[in-house]
């Protein structure tokens, strides 16, 4: 069951807030010798790897047919969930696309900054429990949206060789048609560095377990960019008493069943919630399927009470969580504090679970307290910024000399001189 | 002088468009043993390592007294460039600013991103041989355009304590209150760290020398967010027969004066202008002060001669350079169809160095081919965002359903049941 704190000092709270250490690869060797095997080697070493550690030989590139095959069996019902978790991700996406900015910052001098697709992006989604095709929803909408001309997906093949029909079929949806049966942190390897049958990709999105985490990590060391560093999900609820207990007991759980290295953190302004809170958690998770981790979990986890919103709130922009749902009659002024989190539920009908499958934002968040300076994937995450600019004669006319007289204090004679070359041919020209 | 290839066959272009191998940072260990000891130590190892590599000892905080004897020291005409360069550079961040997005994706479902400043970022600006005054304005600029609570700026001091009064002036202007007379790799420790007298920051930001960038990547791998991987600068002009030898003589010199690791390349549809471009750089460069710099440059750099602009553009979309400089008559054929580049300069009046002080965009770009996924430096690196969602229970009726059935498709009970504890609320109250 999880910890109890009762107005804790503020000395503590960094302490108290200590995330679980994450599980770090012991062998950085492993992975470096990797990369080094599919650069020299390129789909050898693959194959190699495939069949090592995934028991997988043959065509790792889906199929048409396999995709058709997948569309049979998803059932109507799910098929429908998805199309609306489709729409919604579609809709909210489509408003982030970026816009061209243009100034003419004095006269003559024209600046704009244009968005652009990166043109070649790596999708890894993961197999093991549970099929994340709501993650390639997550990015594969995104990638659509801004346009990326190649978008590769890579997922481990399951036992029987196949990925799991809503994978495929959550893929087909997003237009994906490159999609590798290629797992763990050779896929990485894959995409990040390239290969005869697997493109090279400039920036690598997803999840995964610690060997793709680390994989990830060496390629953008490499200079592939990723998306973003990676760590184990988390909650933090906010809640006072107008706040329901089974809702929050629930939205608690819900974390909670991710993995053993999950937290779930309750901040309450309201003494007598901790003791319901913990008396739900007990009832609500007797029936759960993933009630092993979730016991693991809540070990770590704790119920704090603070005596006002303003604790409440420092201690949150403190923890900076990847998810933060608040139920409380303060909800607008926790709104306009909140200073650093990944995505925020308000209200009483806002579960965390509708934003991770269906309501439109992105459920690819910072943890760890990444919120402090990361965001969650966008369109942007898929794109980069190229900025231009043109000056007129009587621009150059007008910067010129302001130029040269700042390069010649940096010491830069010949930054200078692409100016003053220009100013003489426009004095000769008049 | 620089290589020349004439129409060279596509499957060389790579190995051509090579970029000099940047210098190694030996000592990886070094690295990590300041960061332990820092971490440990706090300011105690700070000075230690000041006084053995910066031979500096005392306070390492700017006084209001320094600053003031910084603003004498500066001539009026630098002041006058220096504001004209920070009204320019202002006035197109400012535009960029990122808006709200707010969309009702279904009924009942109110989903939003807001932009929210990084509240503490570190700012590292080089000493040695020219004192970047103007990155100071590229770094400081947007980080106040986007509300920073704290801006640090750390930079070593000069043989005699000081840091350059341009430095500082620039700094008082873009109101950055925090400077630290802190140098190379343990500044960066440092603001990654925190200690008792320098403040641990989310992000950083700047150029450096090679302990720079390596303190900056192990920063990262710990979780510090940085402003982009760095390489060596670079240029490439784009030129045809309507171009001015001169000019593209004077903006590939500019940019080999950087350092001997820069890079420069001519691309030209117009087989003339490669030695035209040549006796010029001969003749231009006699007189340059950075001269030996610009020999060394100069013999790993490139002129490339190739039959037609697509060829040429598809050579400056593999290569990606950090500056493109475009002088052709097909400006608006090659604007259309760029794909990679960090900045660029269209037409004969627009030399590069008026991007590196003073149009308005930002200097501090993607280097070493990163432009393929990475953006400069603009208002949104100081910025992160946060989604925020709320449902009312028409909303959560309308989406519920859908969630249920995707959780239970990723075998996510507890993400369902933190649905149908709501659903069921809401039909006991209706």
């Amino acid at each position: 069951m999880p910890k109890i704190y009762i107005n804790p000092p503020r000395q503590q709270w960094l302490s108290i807030l200590q995330r679980p250490a994450p599980e770090q690869t012991q062998n950085q060797d492993f992975i470096r010798q990797l990369f080094e095997e599919v650069q020299r080697e390129g789909d050898h070493a693959l194959k190699r790897y495939a069949l090592a550690l995934d028991k997988f030989e043959g065509d790792w590139l889906v199929t048409e047919q396999e995709f058709e095959a997948a569309e049979a069996l998803i059932s109507v019902e799910l098929k429908s969930a998805l199309e609306l978790a489709y729409q919604n991700i579609y809709r909210f996406h489509q408003a982030e696309l970026p816009e061209s900015v243009g100034v003419e910052t004095m006269q003559g001098v024209w600046c704009e900054r244009r968005a652009f697709p990166i043109e070649k992006v790596g999708l890894y989604i993961p197999g093991g429990s549970a099929p994340l095709f709501s993650t390639v929803l997550m990015l594969g909408i995104p990638a659509q949206l801004a346009g990326c001309a190649e978008v590769v997906l890579c997922s481990p093949p399951q036992p029987d060789g196949s990925i799991h029909p809503a994978i495929l079929y959550a893929a087909k949806r997003c237009n994906i048609q490159k999609v590798l049966k290629i797992g763990g942190a050779q896929a990485i390897a894959g995409m990040a560095l390239g290969t005869a049958s697997v493109p090279k990709c400039s920036k690598l999105f997803g999840p995964g377990n610690r060997w793709v985490t680390a994989a990830k990590q060496y390629a953008s060391s490499l200079g592939t960019a990723i998306d973003m560093p990676a760590g184990p999900s988390e909650v933090l609820v906010l809640a006072d008493q107008t706040a329901n207990p089974v809702f929050v007991a629930a939205d608690l759980l819900a974390q909670a069943e991710h993995g053993s290295d999950s937290q779930v953190l309750l901040v309450s302004t309201h003494k007598a919630l901790l003791q319901q809170v913990e008396q739900e958690l007990e009832k609500l998770s007797e029936n759960l399927s993933r009630r092993s981790y979730i016991q693991q979990t809540l070990q770590h986890s704790c119920l704090i009470y603070v005596p006002n919103r303003k604790e409440a709130i420092d201690l949150v922009n403190l923890y900076a969580p990847e998810h933060l749902i608040i139920q409380s009659q303060d909800e607008q002024w926790y709104t306009e504090n909140v200073r650093n989190a990944g995505s925020v539920f308000l209200g009483d009908w806002s579960p965390e679970s509708v934003g991770d499958y269906a309501s439109g934002t992105n459920h690819t968040l910072p943890t760890a307290g990444f919120a402090e300076a990361w965001s969650g994937v966008s369109v942007e995450s898929f794109m980069k910024f190229i900025t231009f600019q043109k000056l007129s004669p009587e621009g150059l006319r007008g910067l010129g000399t302001a130029v040269e007289t700042l390069a010649h204090a940096e010491t830069l004679e010949a930054h200078a001189l692409a100016v003053s070359v220009r100013l003489s041919a426009l004095k000769t020209k008049t």
